[in-house]
C-alpha cells in the first residue's frame, strides 16, 4: 500500500515514536497528578515535559497553558464554546472544517451567538477586504484555519489576526493541517489561542491533541477530577488543570513529545520541502492530463500546504480513490468535512480525490499514481 | 516499587495489552471512518469490533450505542449534559467523584438544573429510603457510582434503577470503579447509559473512555467533522457518530479491547475474588493495630469492591502515604477527588490512604505493607 492520506493523520509513525508509546505504559504508567508518590510523579513530569514542549515548538504563553485533548476537534469546542459569551458574534473563513463550523453552528442554533463567514479568497487583498468587512461591534472571536484540509490553502495568519486584534476581537487558530507544516509562532503571529492534532504533522499517535493559549479566561465544557482543589465544587481556575479533568492519555502524549522531536531533527523546513517537492511534482503531472481538474493554476508553495486535490471527467472523487485503492494506493475521496470549502471550490457534488503525501514518500511513487490518473482520465 | 494504586490506573497493564497498542499503530494506523481505502476500512472494523465487545461485556443495547472518549469524566459529562434540559432536577449520591458532582453542580451555578443527594448509607434500607424521598416532581435523572473510589461500597444499582424509573427519571451510572471488578449488567440493572473508564478495571491503557446507552437521545456538548454528512452544519444525529467527533484514539481502542479480553479470560469473578483475598487480608490486618482508623467495622466482600482506606492516629494521610512511598509503596493518600464522600466519613481533614491491589499483587506485598504501617502506627 501507497499511503498517500497523511492529512487525515500520518502514516507510517516514526518507529521511535512507536517505542515511546510501548515504553510509556511500562515506565509512566501511573495517574498523574493524582499522587505524591514517586511513579506518579515522575509521570506527571512526563506530561509536563510535553507541555513544555509543545509551548517552545508553537512560541506559546507558558507551559501551563498547554492542556491535552483527545484530538483538535476537542481542543477547538473547547476553545470556541470556552470564550464565546450570549451576544457575541463569531468570524469564521471559508474554507472552515465541520470541527469549527459545527461547533460555531450549535451556538448559533442555541441562540448565543451569531456567525459570518468571511471569503478566503486566494487572492489576499480580496481575502484581506472580505475580513475587514464582515466585523461588527459585538465581533468577539475569530477562528481561521491555518491550512486548508480539502485544497491546501495557507492563510496570511499574521495579517488577519492584526486586523482582528485592530478590531478588538480574539484570534484564535485551527492548526489541523498547519501544525508542524507550516511554521506556526504563537507570539509573532498574534495567535491567542492554537488547537492542534498530535497526530498528523506533530508524527504523534492518534488520541492527542493539544490547545495553547495566552492565558485567557475559558469557562471549561467539561469539569471533573482534576487532582488539585478536590473540595471546591467547581473547576479550578488554575490551568492546566482547569481544561483537563479526568485521567490524561500519557502514552499518547509521551508519544507526541517524541513525534514534535523527530520532526524538530528532521526541520520543519525541510520536511515541507520534500512534500511541497512531491506535490509540485504530482500537480505539474496532473496539469497535463486532459480531463483532470485542479483548482488552481500554479503550484505555489509559498501559498499552499503540501496537498493537491483533483477531480477526473465528471466522475465522483469516491469513485477514482476506490480505483486508485485497488490499485494500491490509499487517498482520501468524497467529501471532507469542509462543505464551505467545497462550496467555494465548486466540489459539493463529486468531492475531491486528496492526495497527502509524506516527507518519507517516495518520488516513483507518486510518479506511478500519475500513470494511473492518465488511465482513469483516458 | 509495589504498585497498590489500581483504583487510580491498573498497572501493570497485561503485556498483550502493551502488544497490542504497539501493533496497532502500524497494522490500523489511517483515521478510521473517514475514507473508502481498505486500510481506513480495516481500522474502522477493529474500532467497531471494540464497540461490540463493550457492548456484550456490560449487556448494553447495540454496539452503535457505544460511543468511545478520552477517559470516563468526558463520557460522564457528555451523558449528564447531552440530556440535562432547563428546569430538571438530577439526583447524585454522597458518594459521588468530581466526574459526577462537577458538571452537575456546574448545570446549577449555569441556571439549567437543580440537584440533590441522597444518602448513600451502608445500610442499604436507610440508602434506599433516602433515595425514595430525594424525587421530585421534575426529577428527570439519577446518576450513581457503581463503587465509591474513596471507601469501596458497591452501590445496590438494581434496586436504585427501580426506584428511579418507578419515578419517571433515568438512571445512569459512573462505571468508574465499578466497569471490570463487579458485574455490571446493564439490561439486567436497569442502566439507562453507563460511562466507563478503559484503563482501570478493564485493563485497557489510558486514554480510553466509553459511554453505553439505551438509545438515548444525547444533545451532544462536542461537534465536529464524523467522516459523515459532511454536508450538514449540525451533528449527525446517528449513532455512534453523534457523540464521536474529531478522530478516534485508535491505538487505545484496540488496546482496550485486549484488556477486556485478558479480563475475560481470567473471568471477573476470579479477578474480584484474588483482590478482595488480599483486601481482606490487609483489613483484617489493619483492624488488629492500635491507632489505625477504618471506615467499617468488617470486611465484607458482598458490599465492597477491593479497596482499603484507612488513617493512622491523627496523621495526615499524605504523610502516611508518604512514608509508604519511602519504602516502596506506591499508594495514594490525600483526598480523591470526592468531597461528598470524604464528608460522609468524616475524613475531610485528612484525608484517606487508599489501597487498591490488582489480581497479580503478590500476597507477601500485603504482608510488608502491615509491617509498615504497624512501625508508623507504633
Amino acid at each position: 500500500m501507497i499511503y498517500l492520506d497523511n492529512a487525515a493523520t500520518s502514516y507510517p509513525k516514526p518507529a521511535e515514536v512507536i517505542e515511546t508509546v510501548k515504553n510509556s505504559m511500562v515506565f509512566y504508567g501511573a495517574n498523574p497528578g493524582r499522587s505524591g508518590y514517586d511513579f506518579s510523579v515522575k509521570t506527571a513530569e512526563e506530561v509536563f515535559l510535553t507541555r513544555t514542549k509543545l509551548n517552545d515548538f508553537f512560541n506559546g504563553y507558558g507551559s501551563e497553558y498547554v492542556s491535552f485533548f483527545s484530538n483538535c476537534t476537542y481542543a477547538l469546542n473547547t476553545a470556541i464554546k470556552g470564550i464565546v459569551k450570549k451576544g457575541d458574534h463569531i468570524v469564521i473563513s471559508s474554507l472552515e472544517h465541520n470541527s469549527v463550523l459545527r461547533p460555531v453552528y450549535a451556538l448559533k442554533t442555541a441562540g448565543i451567538a451569531d456567525f459570518s463567514v468571511f471569503r478566503a479568497d486566494e487572492n489576499e487583498e480580496i481575502l484581506l477586504d472580505s475580513f475587514r468587512k464582515v466585523f461588527r461591534k459585538n465581533t468577539r472571536l475569530c477562528v481561521v484555519t491555518s491550512v486548508s484540509n480539502v485544497f491546501g490553502n495557507i492563510l496570511p495568519l499574521k495579517k488577519l489576526a492584526e486586523i482582528a486584534h485592530k478590531n478588538g476581537a480574539l484570534f484564535f487558530v485551527d492548526g489541523a493541517q498547519g501544525a508542524g507544516v507550516i511554521k506556526l509562532d504563537m507570539k509573532a503571529m498574534g495567535i491567542d489561542c492554537l488547537c492542534v492534532p498530535g497526530h498528523k504533522g506533530l508524527l504523534g499517535p492518534m488520541g492527542t491533541g493539544a490547545l495553547l493559549h495566552k492565558n485567557l479566561q475559558f469557562n471549561p465544557i467539561v469539569q471533573g477530577g482534576t487532582g488539585t482543589s478536590s473540595f471546591d465544587y467547581s473547576q479550578p481556575r488554575e490551568y492546566p488543570e482547569r481544561l483537563e479533568s479526568g485521567t490524561l492519555n500519557v502514552l499518547g502524549i509521551c508519544g507526541l513529545r517524541e513525534g514534535v522531536e523527530i520532526l524538530e531533527s528532521i526541520g520543519i523546513d525541510e520536511v515541507f520541502q520534500r512534500e511541497s517537492d512531491l506535490c509540485e511534482l504530482l500537480f505539474n503531472g496532473l496539469k497535463e492530463v486532459e480531463n483532470v481538474k485542479l483548482y488552481r493554476e500554479n503550484y505555489n508553495r509559498k501559498k499552499l500546504a503540501p496537498i493537491v486535490t483533483f477531480n477526473v471527467k465528471d466522475y465522483h472523487s469516491e469513485y477514482v480513490s476506490s480505483v486508485l485503492n485497488d490499485n494500491g494506493f490509499a487517498v482520501r475521496g468524497g467529501f471532507h468535512c469542509s462543505p464551505l470549502a467545497h462550496k467555494f471550490y465548486g466540489t459539493e457534488k463529486v468531492g475531491g480525490v486528496r492526495i497527502s503525501p509524506s516527507f518519507m514518500t517516495d518520488e516513483k511513487d507518486i510518479k506511478n499514481l500519475l500513470i494511473l490518473v492518465r488511465k482513469i482520465a483516458f
